[in-house]
């Protein structure tokens, strides 16, 4: 039974507990939030003592890993105090918007021993998985064209979250960032970037796009597309393409029901897409937990590393350098 | 060069004609109707001769086969009268709406070496052909489960049409029953038959219905289930579904366009069915033309028989005695 | 917080069990089964006591509710208990093969005021509610055909399940039978059967049948079929068409993933179907404890009724007494 | 009745002069190519004489218009000529792969009131050009992201083909950007591309690549993308996507039939894609022709003009420039 601690417990980290405790083989012992009210929330749904304290939570006996899911700028510092604590970590995703910030937490991170998994979640969705697992099994030979679409449905965030989020390309397009690294199998070697203000003029105000289209180069050659929108009417449309000699696989949208529609104004009409996050990601947030408590258990590493992390913000980075210069820009991944 | 009489310039007979003339190999070089303008339009849009007089077109050296696209009540005389003129036939489905004139039809013809094709063009469309082929080839195994859905759009025709068409089972159903023994590749040997009036009085009032449940085993038990309605509100509703112990094969619905819309009310949306069988069935009634063809100029048998019009008639006729009767019924061949 | 006894823990019972445990406003607190490591089994991974004894369960005060998961032919035995005992009851379907049992069963149950849920889940399934939530609004007009699709997947259940499932119509059928009266909102007052030994000797040796295609009319006209094996390649089968004058709603098959494959031999390829009900209907199932642990806690009628079970094993009877007798069964409820 | 004179008989002349002779207004009087073989042969199937002497046909009094499907080197002249002859132009894509030389016909084309149509057949397409029609009528809103995948089939083409055709941009992508326009309303005025050589040695070997990406900018800040390739396995992969607030609309894939395959190893699978362009695009050149059969009858101007030949090539190039120099491109029509 591997007893978790929530450092933070907001909408996502009251998710993330729910389906911790949901677990035969873990449960939730300690729920630590800013907010009181929060953390004594969650820990009603799923067990556990509540605290406003972190550092009561770090020192306790009975957590054998924390789960972290306070906001973005808190992150660093709540990875180090749980590596002080030699806790094994899961970390939402970003680790940082900053990218100095990340290498010094790599750096500090050095003497510890202590496992960080990263919550790039999609990496356990079902359907990508298996375009990734084709791709890995040489089902399409080599891989040539890599298409990924990611928009988000609208309208957008309130402000306060947009303007902590880092950007569009630090806060969304990190997420396509890291599909794109899992399903290549490689290294992105150079990003160009198209972007606009099209959505809401909150994003312009903010300095921040909306609207965005990415190509990138691997070492072998292999191409990938990103195309990304802050608003879609239809859902969260989420799809990876990945094509090469041996053919094409493709992960389509999900949505709530199999049903379908047809009369005089159409045929065959599916369900909006499942709306956000957490409806379509449900799979993909329990697969990352398990696998979390699969790897600490095992004592083997995280499927999702610290690295994983920090590549996937340096790449969203030269999206965005291309996006202000116009022009292609070299990844340095050092 | 294959030269065609069309017996019949209605409608149906004009697309026949305008299909014959599209072929490299075959050209329309008479056109009979009653209505002296019918025949001189399509005439005009193929080329050939129009006649009001038919015994005219089939003395013509010039007529080497002829197409019977006449009413229904006239079918028998036109194939007799053809087949004395020793022109091969290709004619519309059903051979008559009353089996005893279908036996005595099919007496007469013995003493003629003439062959006739029948005009079940559903045979030829590609998504129905690929059913049969895949269950001929033995990809689903033995046959267990046929299900036929034929629902045809709606308003209803004209009631003179509808008065002489000899009533759902033997104006629609017979497409199906003609499918079912097609895909299966055995007879039926028994018939159960649930109908109603749900669509339009005008049914009730001719003593006909308008929606009709069968289900029908053949010898090997295999079992077929076919569903008609007289109308549908998004186009013309036409699907074969096969299934064995090898899987199931299945011919989907036709639409003008592979568009689709996504948006807020719905997703995947596409465009309503083909209309009706003129569009529908347009590559079938061209692939039948074609087999027509290739056979008469082969000297091969038609691929659809005299033969198969009249036991798909039997197999109407025991669809609506077992309507009248509320039994299942035998099926009688002989 | 509604507190469970889980009256029998084989497969079913346990994945029930489990489901219970997941709520927010339920738990587990006894296990009941004849195998004292089954009960013990379930016990460790949902919380609560095992026990071998049924009565320790019923008469404990920290069991609100029990559900029972037992073998059918103990159903009534245990719904008159729990009755006696006061427990609200959620019953797994059917009631009994047996339609003398279940009227019995009926009127020993009038002098308890016990709420009784019967397990028909595939009510609860999200697309087949989707459905049945169209018709009942009028979207497709009055219902004119349905069509239910419902396939096991193979190979055969083990010989002594058989023996004691009460054969293809009880067993199966009745949960389609269930979903014909759910879509319809009106009772089939007719049905025919026809039937075959397809799929494996073992049901011909059981006096039993394998595939099977019903139709059924109701009083408004309204027709059904369904179409029932035992054994399919590709997965559990599980569809239901709805037509009308408004147009058709239709629940399609529900798989693992969204990917799908585009190659040399074939494109669009999806994954195989969910394998079973326990995969397929998982949602089905927690909507379906959702329901009752609503219904009891707000004490509103259930949404399933013994009624329901009871009319469904009548429709079931009918089935088989019509492919008996090769003739249509009018249907007798009183 | 509109008399075509055909201007060079290979596979693609071929194949329009077919179309022509099937419409009911047109016909096909003479057939030009300098191999004698191929002029008669297309003559003998479609009508009309065969010549080796363009001025013959040019010079006949019985040519209302002419189709020019001559090697791409030679339009230049054919057009010239043609115009000089004061013929009605119907001229297969691209105008040359020079667009110096492009810009010395158009010049030279000002003193001739001869209407020129250019062979951007998927413009005819009915999936496309119900995506263009729907973003047309601002059922998507502003158009915010285009997504154009464009996949020939494979194996690449015979070499002196591929030396002639001027390279994938010229060649392949020129009808993207095509489309591009068409469906966005307005010009893209930069253009960056990624590429590479992934599918057979002999594109390196020509200084070519047969893979591409490219992102594009349009006036109103509208992105496009559009990847492209030289080789797949399952056809002819040919797809629009048009995204704005309003939703989204989508050109799928065309295939022979609509059957679909269900066993074991997998569900769904569909047949493998139309082939190549002259399968797929069917009903696209059928379409072309008769809108040139239109507007030449009723004087109207064509709907893809000379000038939307030069501006795809000039898209073409700027494609081309920004591979080589991997910078983005300003686009300059003038």
């Amino acid at each position: 039974m591997l007893r978790f601690g929530i450092v933070g417990t907001g909408r996502i980290g009251d998710m993330h507990a729910r389906l911790v405790a949901m677990q035969p083989d873990a449960s939730v012992t300690w729920c630590f939030d800013v907010m009181e009210d929060n953390a004594a929330a969650t820990a009603a749904a799923v067990g556990g003592r509540a605290t406003t304290d972190v550092d009561a939570l770090l020192a306790a006996d009975d957590v054998d890993a924390v789960l972290i899911a306070t906001p973005t700028n808190t992150h660093v510092e709540m990875i180090l105090r749980s590596a002080e604590a030699g806790k094994p970590i899961l970390c939402e995703k970003p680790i940082d918007v900053d990218i100095e910030k990340v290498e010094a937490c790599r750096q500090a991170l050095e003497k510890f021993a202590v496992p960080v998994q990263l919550g790039f979640n999609r990496r356990f969705d079902p359907s990508h998985a298996a375009v990734q697992a084709a791709v890995a099994s040489g089902e399409v030979g080599a891989l040539e064209l890599l298409v990924i679409t990611s928009r988000d449905p609208g309208p957008p965030p309130p402000r306060p979250i947009l303007e902590a989020c880092g950007g569009l390309f630090r806060d969304t397009t990190i997420h396509d960032m890291d599909m794109a690294r899992f399903v290549m199998g490689e290294e992105p070697v150079e990003v160009f970037t198209m972007a606009a203000n099209r959505v809401d003029p909150v994003f312009a105000e903010l300095n921040d796009v909306d609207t965005a289209m990415i190509v990138m180069r691997a070492e072998s050659g292999a191409l990938c597309h990103i195309n990304n929108s802050r608003r879609t009417n239809y859902g969260y449309d989420q799809r990876v393409e990945a094509f090469g000699a041996g053919g094409m696989v493709r992960s389509n949208n999900h949505r709530p029901t199999e049903m379908s529609r047809h009369g005089a104004s159409g045929t065959a009409t599916r369900d909006p897409l499942l709306y956000f996050f957490i409806e379509r990601y449900r799979a993909a947030y329990e697969g990352e937990i398990r696998s979390f408590i699969d790897s600490v258990t095992a004592r083997t590493p995280p499927r999702v590393t610290f690295e994983d992390g920090r590549r996937a913000l340096i790449l969203s980075d030269a999206a965005l350098e291309s996006y202000r210069t116009n022009k292609p820009v070299k990844v340095d991944y050092s």
